[in-house]
């Protein structure tokens, strides 16, 4: 189209290509088509078109879907009136106005921006580590063919039938008052961990309570005890707040005290899994744990006690919680519905003192303001109606199953190659490299074997951010059916000429 | 009790205190309480007990309960065996043991600790700011009293009675590939924002994504141009990821880009309200959005447009997205359905460009993993049945009466004192404090005498960063009903002093 003949007669845009069966409605097609035209040029400033009734024949649509694409572009200053009852292109975008780049479609974004990623994002990026969900091995994750959908969904329909006004609007930055309680009263009895509701948080799982517990300790550059090897999601949290992270090595009694004081003297947050550490599943010695708190009682530290699948293991070898000896409330307990129910939740706690509790809250509340409040009083009936405990109880003895399987296989068929180590029960197990094993491969490469045939398996030293000291394989079993594990871990054996 | 005589006789733990009514199982009750005797040196290392037939007939419990207890202790190694079968405090603990404060119950916190905070944590808590969601006023409050609840209730029934095995496990960090659909659909009729469902991400709510972002954007110490007066609420999240902000005043065009480059030419990200500018209501004009988006271009920076209660407008006086001129992918699109539907939702949306979007979701995956999946298929579904539209129609005109009410009003009883700007719909107006008026008091002033009658108003300069060049009353009517609206201003007048 050339200029002055634009600017000398009245221009057609029938041209126009409209979507009868888009979503969008005409009138905002025309007025996105007419915009694009404009700032890109097309039609320059003083551009009169046909009327609106010779245009909406040539369109074959109703003379009031034109009026009142006009009117918007009117309103949004690109059309202005004419003496003679139509429009014309406005003046003030013509300077604006520049060609686009072919690639770009009239209306959708280029999406070339180079602009800045912050250094914390970068830093957030940086390690390559990925979860294979798909993987029958996939460590934590859990296995919901058995969950009591019919339950959940009954209750989630019953809590909003008819809500009460407060349940509508925004909630506690604490959680749901009901969903509090029932949690205290779950950890009492599942648990043996004594805590009133208010000293309990509804989190959005245990990434989302460490997401905010670590900017509220941590200041930037400020040093946390890690365990090494540990688990890596909860590393995450603390890097992106921009946290030092000092990998302190776990021995048999769990985290080595003595070695965080001498690595990292003046750390501001210590991050455990005491009961059932994770990847190794050692439980930490009590012993440990003394030290552990007297140490943070004497240098005025926070602990953050993540006690992930400490419900899976049977009651009567349950180890007190690290709270539970906490008499200066130090330590923060962190859970998560995850596991036990399933992932897609995102719904975990967190019980600290209430000092605590009120301070996070309140920051909370200014930033993510506080957990989707849609299933909060669903899972408060769920749990108080007994069906989390039921089928908890289910599920012990279900993953009990597969991980006897597993260790019954390994023994089996990879005596020499692989030792499992006690502990208890979880979702995960850990098979250690033997030295014979170690002398012939690192578990990079084992792990990169075992993938040519299919099966994804996770190297434990993934798991490390210094050199790793030990070599084995992760091997979840949430997800493995027994009557496939002989079958899998013969495949593994065979591509890692293993002899039984 | 004595020592002495402790170690050499068996002792009785006939006084502890069992709550049979408890959740807490009567094992872990006893074993919470012998621990914390232990721990506080009450029985000190080498105590023995009663036997176990001995200590349940006083309890007044099986004797199993007891031998439960004491393997726990012994488990935990607070415990260990006698020769003659039975059981002594182990002497690990004994030098541990400290006296605990007479203020802490047996097993209980104290939480007395004065741990430290972070920097950034209080700087988010510096700042004095209440809503009081309970008044008729509240600003963005929304009328939850229409809203279809038995679709809702339904449709998250039915999206939880067998649902895919995906939609249990982790969701993509950027949601529910339906509600992504959906979304896009939604913005296409509604808004006129055409973009695909790969530009869309499901956010926990406006705060949620802008949590995020300004955590992926910025870095510690950054500047950000924020309106002045602006969202309180927004810079929060812009607060706590260390940003420094620098209000920009608003103009009846708008944010003064011109003062923006003048008062902070390094800034690395702009947040505004284009559409509806939060609090005042002007909508920002062509030239301003093209000149701010010229800025942006030019300096490679991003600009985050909070759209909020953009659905509320009516359609025909609908303004573009400043995201729909966005030729460079530039600008992040934000949006909630709080306001829509109900805050304690916590479910928004964020568009942006594909990369954009990809690295926010590596991210994120990382930090908070999603949005709780527990809404969004029923979401999805709601959006696609129509429910959704059909609700925000309803509103549109429930809103707009009582809007149309409380100008009325206030033009009747205080028009010497306060004068409403013809701003477009929302859930709230701004009534500017008229010369007279300012004479007569500030906006603060005003607000707390209104208290005194039990009514809250939000004083515009509480949405102030610098001292306030305007006075007013921020009132919002989403929750407002339509016969009391004259009394109610009526007081408010009485109370003030205004005459008609």
């Amino acid at each position: 189209m050339e200029k002055s003949r634009l600017l000398n007669k009245r221009v057609s845009i029938a041209g126009i290509h409209i979507e009868r069966a888009s979503a969008v409605p005409l009138h905002l097609q025309i007025a996105a088509y007419l915009r694009s035209c404009i700032l890109q040029g097309i039609f320059p400033a003083g551009t009169q078109f046909l009327g609106s009734r010779e245009t909406a024949r040539e369109l074959g649509c109703s003379r009031t879907v034109v009026l009142t694409a006009w009117d918007l572009l009117y309103a949004e200053g690109y059309l202005e009136s004419t003496p003679r009852g139509g429009v014309k292109v406005a003046s003030v975008t013509a300077a604006h106005a520049r060609p686009v780049p072919a690639a770009s479609a009239a209306g959708a974004s280029t999406g070339g921006t180079t602009a800045h990623i912050s250094a914390r994002w970068r830093s957030l990026l940086a390690s390559e580590y990925e979860t294979n969900w798909a993987s029958e091995f996939a460590p934590g994750a859990p296995d919901i063919s058995h969950f009591p959908f019919r339950e959940w969904s009954r209750l989630l329909r019953q809590s909003w039938q008819n809500p009460r006004h407060p349940d509508c609007l925004d909630l506690p930055p604490q959680g749901h008052p009901s969903l509090r309680r029932e949690i205290a009263n779950f950890l009492g009895s599942v648990r043996g961990l004594v805590c009133t509701p208010d000293e309990v948080v509804v989190t959005s799982g245990t990434s989302g309570a460490l997401d905010v517990c670590s900017r509220m300790i941590l200041d930037p550059g400020d040093e946390v005890w890690v365990e090494e090897p540990g688990f890596v999601e909860a590393r995450w949290a603390l890097t992106a707040a921009g946290a030092r992270l000092v990998p302190i090595p776990v021995d048999d009694q769990g985290l080595r005290v003595s070695e965080g004081i001498r690595r990292a003297p003046r750390a501001k947050l210590i991050v455990v899994t005491p009961s059932h550490q994770y990847p190794l599943g050692v439980s930490m010695g009590l012993e440990r744990r003394l030290e552990l708190l007297d140490w943070a009682n004497k240098n005025d530290l926070r602990i953050i006690e993540d006690d992930y699948n400490s419900e899976f293991r049977h009651q009567d070898s349950m180890i007190a919680s690290l709270r539970s000896l906490d008499r200066e409330g130090r330590v923060i307990y962190l859970g998560t519905f995850s596991k036990i129910m399933m992932p897609s939740l995102r719904l975990g706690y967190m019980v600290a003192d209430k000092r605590f509790v009120d301070t996070f809250a309140k920051g909370r509340a200014r930033i993510d303001v506080h957990t989707s409040g849609i299933g909060q009083l669903a899972l408060a009936e769920f749990m108080r109606e007994g069906h989390l405990l039921r089928h908890l109880r289910r599920m012990r003895k279900v993953y009990a199953a597969r991980r006897q399987a597993l260790i019954d296989a390994i023994a089996a068929q990879m005596p020499n190659d692989l030792t499992v180590s006690a502990a208890a029960t979880g979702l995960h197990l850990v098979a250690l490299f033997t030295d014979r094993m170690r002398a012939r491969m690192s578990d990079v490469e084992a792990a990169t074997l075992i993938r040519q045939v299919g099966i994804h398996v996770q190297p434990l030293s993934q798991n490390h951010l210094e050199p790793p000291t030990r070599q084995g394989l992760v091997f979840g079993y949430g997800r493995l059916q027994t009557d496939d594990v002989f079958r899998l871990i013969a495949r593994i054996a065979t591509c890692l000429g293993s002899d039984a």
